[in-house]
């Protein structure tokens, strides 16, 4: 069974697959046909099904495991598959959509624990507290819910992933470091996406909600964090508490990106830092795992619109 | 008695002013002067008292009314006083220094009535009620505060005047434009500037404040919603309330100017203009009232550094 | 008979429509299909009239009005129309192809009694002579010309409509700043975009003269002032004059959207600042009138590529 | 008698300069001095005459040829004279203020006889009859106005001498280029700034107009052309008109810095680049003037604030 | 035979033409057709041959000259070819794939002996001694690769002719500016973009080699200097060495363009503003000569977005 | 001893210190004095020496070590010693200019022990040699430089302890990243800055040299490399050459700061996130350092003109 990287152009392969995608169309001759868009684990890949009669279009719907025959081949410069064969999969052969998507490089409960430890090393009580509280609240949704909508850890677990790398890095940066706090880097880094939860729709086809689009997850995180003190009866104009909700406030780190003030401590310039290169990292090594060496990847838009070179020592 | 603002350079003239500034110094030849700033309602300048005794050091001092007789001159192109004689005020000559400071061009009263009947007018209970709620608890600091620390509506009292001139235009621009929510338009005008008295220092020698430094007006203002709501006992998720929660995290228009999210509501992109025109009105005003028709204002560094001419029809 | 607005994608449908655009093109298998858009008052939509043959691309040209019966679908998340059949209009069905255009909410009587009035309030006798000059030359333009090629205002006599609701604006505002001088606001207003009726081709099918393309409505406007004062003998070198001229060339604001000095009157700002207001408020609400509540626009390029949501108390 | 140009730190001089500033200021202690700034042809110095009497606050006044005796010293990094000693000049010395001022590097005739024959070049008749009538009407001005207030070409004559030079480059690159229409070139180059005249106060102590500051000098000669052809009764509507305002119009290249529009005609092009070309050359040459080989220029603000290297061919 | 840029729409016509690209495709019902592009020494133009039978595949291949017969038609707005016959070229019919590519106006031999002579005009032993050097190695390439990728002189021989008309430029600029070098001028030009033939894969079908893409041709041209001054023996902390080299590296003007180094000698911005010069020139004429008198260009995207117009004397 | 960062306003004290800065200047009233700054390892302050005879000037000059006595007032608001008592050092005083300077944190010896090993880790043959090769020629230098003119890390040593600091976090961020190639991540670190050895004038009083100002340390890294190669007898065009020089030339990141290539390599980009973490580590901590908690620094400009907030554990 042929993972989708590895496809060349022109090869003829067959396996299991998900049906990400499958709209009904006509041709400009009044024929209909199916629009799909199939994907593994390692990749996706859209194509036509011809010819579709009303059983395939009822039988091959978004979200199904097909097992699909077919030819992969360039179309105006983008590669596509046709002479598509589609079945239904049979007796023991995968069929768990879940299989098919791309996960965290971590399992949840490596990333639970992970970040259990990581709160126990929060040593100012009123970060602690806060953090605890919070994590309380959400922690199903941090486990499951993605990172980013369509750029970097933008698959189920994303944002829990993404937390403890960042949180991985600050730890070791506060070794060269020793003059960082490192309880509120770790607090400022558990707590600074927490709000995606809310800015996101959900772990799947994940869209912004109205308070996603109209508020946002750096503000929203802000008022979760009044929100604790209040039930936990912190003093609200104690200095600590200030410090950290400037640290999460200031985390896109400019303004242009939505963070309403500049980092204006130095542990909220650091975090924003790491933010920037964990997504970044991300970015390049999802796009660098798509081609093969010697060859340079799509442009990244938010990574300035660059593309980056592959060298041999970077295998598949 | 000469107002500031009428004086030319050359002329000798006598009066009652404020000191602002009163600075002991040293000339390069160890003589102890004292670089002094006087002020009346309508404007400043500054002098050096030469030949400064211990008894003249301990009189003359910040805050005090005195009454001087002097003439302005050039010093480098700017002008300042010289040649100056200090001494108290006598009997029944004015001695409160409230009279030397400019002050809001309407008086307190009418300012307070004018907020309540605006109150009265928000006809949606939620805002009205998170308006009221918001208004008891900064009420006294509210009609005190200026709007800004330098720029614009920097005097006592300067914040309710500019959030009441901006109601103003609301209502007249609504009238134009019926399909404007003038319920959202007051509610948004009344509190978008409202948590600058935690943001300032107070009313006079105005600085920022920790959390003015590090939160800033914009989220405060929107903490103090959501405080509000839940004393309220308002559903959070009501979209009324995340409606005017983003009209007043909009409000600045450009992430630059420190809005986490850019106006994407009708009203909010109106009460972002709103605030723009009051503002340059403001500036403007003030800059060309120091000059005479035919000269061209200092150059003024928030309005895109320009210069504004003052035609002959503009007396003084 | 439905308008188009109201139209859910799934409807079948049918009504009198005009025919925007009617493009004979081929089918990949070589046959031929009329690629037509279709338009009313209240909206536009796209749609392909398969295996036409040539008495119907005879039959259903650009500018004729046709009964329409079709379905509507989405097409690469496009609406558009499908299925179509397509007569003439029969009898006393309405044919006129004006009424099937966008025009303005005011009409052009009303504008004209209100633009009558509003130069009769211009008390500056030069400027209201200026303003009387170039009003009597272009009168018949004026009210037929749309304000722009495709952003704002983009319909028949929507220059004047966008005049006529800046000067309400004007008149508003300078009740709230009466230092503002009225009939500079409204000789600036009237006069501001008035080139447009050279600038344009005319008000149907607009498109750029060879003079708007390499000179522009700012620079034609202020020729035609200059034109105007030597045939009115007044001299040219009287202030009134160059600080009309200044409003009108300014009124763009910024140096990079064409006008060559940024305002340095107090008055020429603000008639800026109107400028702009009127604008985004027409784009704004042209967005929401195609959207129902609960939804979000489209993004608007010229409002900075935002989009914007419409609440529920924003009924169709 | 030394050259300003050439004095070093350290140096003891003498020689006749023109007092191009004078003011009379008091020390700390209240010690009259006087602040002032000497110039001679190849550069400026300033520095102090110390007590200063009656007499000579009288005698040395602005506008005067003077012989001093002075030190150049360094105070706090910039250079300056002094213990100054200060008299007329006797007999037989120079005493015309005009042989100290920077001047044009070619003679007024011969570049009058220069422009003379390039607008014998123009065959265009219309453009030829446009620039004739304009150079008539401000002939003398055109050769006695500076090219600048404070930046490249800010000398008696920099206008025409600008202007020259800029069409001698057209008529080489022309010869390069085939395909350009010198016609248009030249009648470009010789207007382009030509309204100088009008934008500037004249030729001495340089400020800006009214109309300078307020419609300046590149809509100012659009409206000379329009006069022109008015008087010359050339029809407005002629494709030759409306381009060679489009050369004028756009020839800063950039609406940011003043064009109402941006070059769309090759010849606007290349006209924005030779202006741009003769400025900067102008502007480093000035520079490197003021230093010795090895050395680098001050800052030049318009170049991008960019500093310039004087290699040791670049003698004095 | 009809020249592709005078071919009109609307146009039956005939001639032989090179086929550029010719890529198998299959319609939306699976048909087999050709998307082809047409080119001649004066444009090209894309079509489709639909039915295109294996003979038909094989036969008509990209690099291969035809005869063709077709229609030129509008689809969407962009011009193609329809009704396409293609066959072979006959007998004595042009067969030469060189003839229809576009080329130098000036042809390899006169360059050549132009490039010579001035080469010998350098007259600095220094710069000669690189600049004989450099050339000796990769003189077959530079007479034959392109300037650019796709913009400017993007045609065989285009380097050569490129830098020959910038030296022809600086020879007079030099005669208007006797301050310049003219020896370090033609230096610096003649080497500027020498490093294309290894940014480069070659003449044809040009792409970016590993070294043009990850160190750019700027930084390559300072690599061959230095290999050259060590070859010859020449002190690299040399004065003219460093001066030569900043040359070099400051020919784009901005950093951002790639220069690490902004222009600081007056001789390296002067050929950075010729080198601008020269490549606008030819994006202008090239995109004049597709269109007829009366119209307007397309967008020219490194012209800052801008069309330009074609006046009435530009025939073609 | 008082230490210079640990003086209050008010402070009178004494001890020893560094003269970094002597001038002699006059008064207004003729009377010459000593403008002075003073440093110790723990900052600096300036202040007038009064009076100043002959003996005075001649013993107290730049680069001696004194003992003051004097009391640190605001002058302008700005900290200045006055009242100043100045002796030279007796019999067994510190009196080694060396002791009064910042230096680096980390002493030599240990920097050269830990950039030894990490030469030591780098595995590709080609890379470690050319490492070598280049430490071999700049060894001494590299310890001694500075590794800026004025902003971060500008200390003797510093050079040497920014690039060690740099490899530390480079190690422990391959440690989260093993997709990481650590012995180019290294490699590339080591060299990134060490052309400010030919780019800085040397250790003391650091000025540009001739090609640090023309061609600038990125250019000049990449010809050691070059001729590193060369000497080793590497092969120039093995891709691992082209990629270890891709990293140095795009260490900047941005072309606006000087990189003439963009990071588009993972290792590029992450050694420019490191090197810009560490400068920014830098220059907060030591701006942090000159206050006391509950203040904020002054603007720091390279960090975006930010200040920043010292809180209360961060005791000095």
């Amino acid at each position: 069974m042929t993972q989708l990287k590895d496809l060349q152009v022109g090869d003829a392969f067959e396996g299991l697959y998900l049906i990400k995608q499958a709209d009904l169309r006509q041709t400009r001759a009044g024929k209909p046909f199916l629009a799909m868009i199939f994907q593994d684990r390692t990749g996706q890949i859209g194509g036509n099904l011809w010819d579709a009669d009303d059983h395939m279009v009822e039988t091959f719907t978004k979200g199904k495991v097909v097992y699909m025959r077919a030819v992969k081949e360039l179309y105006q410069g983008s590669p596509q598959v046709n002479k598509i064969f589609l079945r239904l999969p049979e007796n023991t052969e995968p069929n768990n959509p879940k299989d098919f998507k791309p996960k965290s490089p971590v399992n949840e409960q490596e990333l639970r624990e992970y970040i259990s430890r990581t709160i126990f090393k929060i040593e100012n009580a009123t970060w602690n507290r806060i953090v605890r509280h919070i994590f309380k609240k959400y922690d199903k949704a941090f486990f499951e819910y993605p990172a980013a909508k369509t750029n970097h850890h933008a698959f189920e677990g994303g944002l829990s992933f993404h937390t403890a790398t960042m949180a991985q890095l600050a730890e070791k940066i506060c070794e060269v470091y020793p003059t960082l706090n490192e309880s509120l880097m770790l607090a400022g880094i558990l707590l600074h996406d927490m709000a995606k939860v809310i800015e996101f729709s959900g772990a799947e086809n994940t869209t912004y909600t109205l308070k996603g689009n109209l508020i946002g997850h750096i503000v929203l995180i802000d008022e979760e964090v009044s929100e604790a003190i209040r039930e936990l009866d912190i003093d609200n104009d104690k200095e600590d508490v200030t410090i950290l909700r400037h640290v999460l406030l200031a985390h896109h780190g400019l303004q242009e990106y939505g963070s309403p003030v500049r980092p204006q401590i130095m542990e909220a310039e650091v975090i924003h830092q790491i933010d920037m290169l964990d997504a970044s990292m991300m970015m390049m090594q999802t796009a660098l795992n798509q081609i093969v060496p010697g060859e340079m990847t799509p442009r990244i838009f938010p990574l300035d619109n660059r593309n980056f070179y592959k060298p041999d020592w970077q295998s598949n």
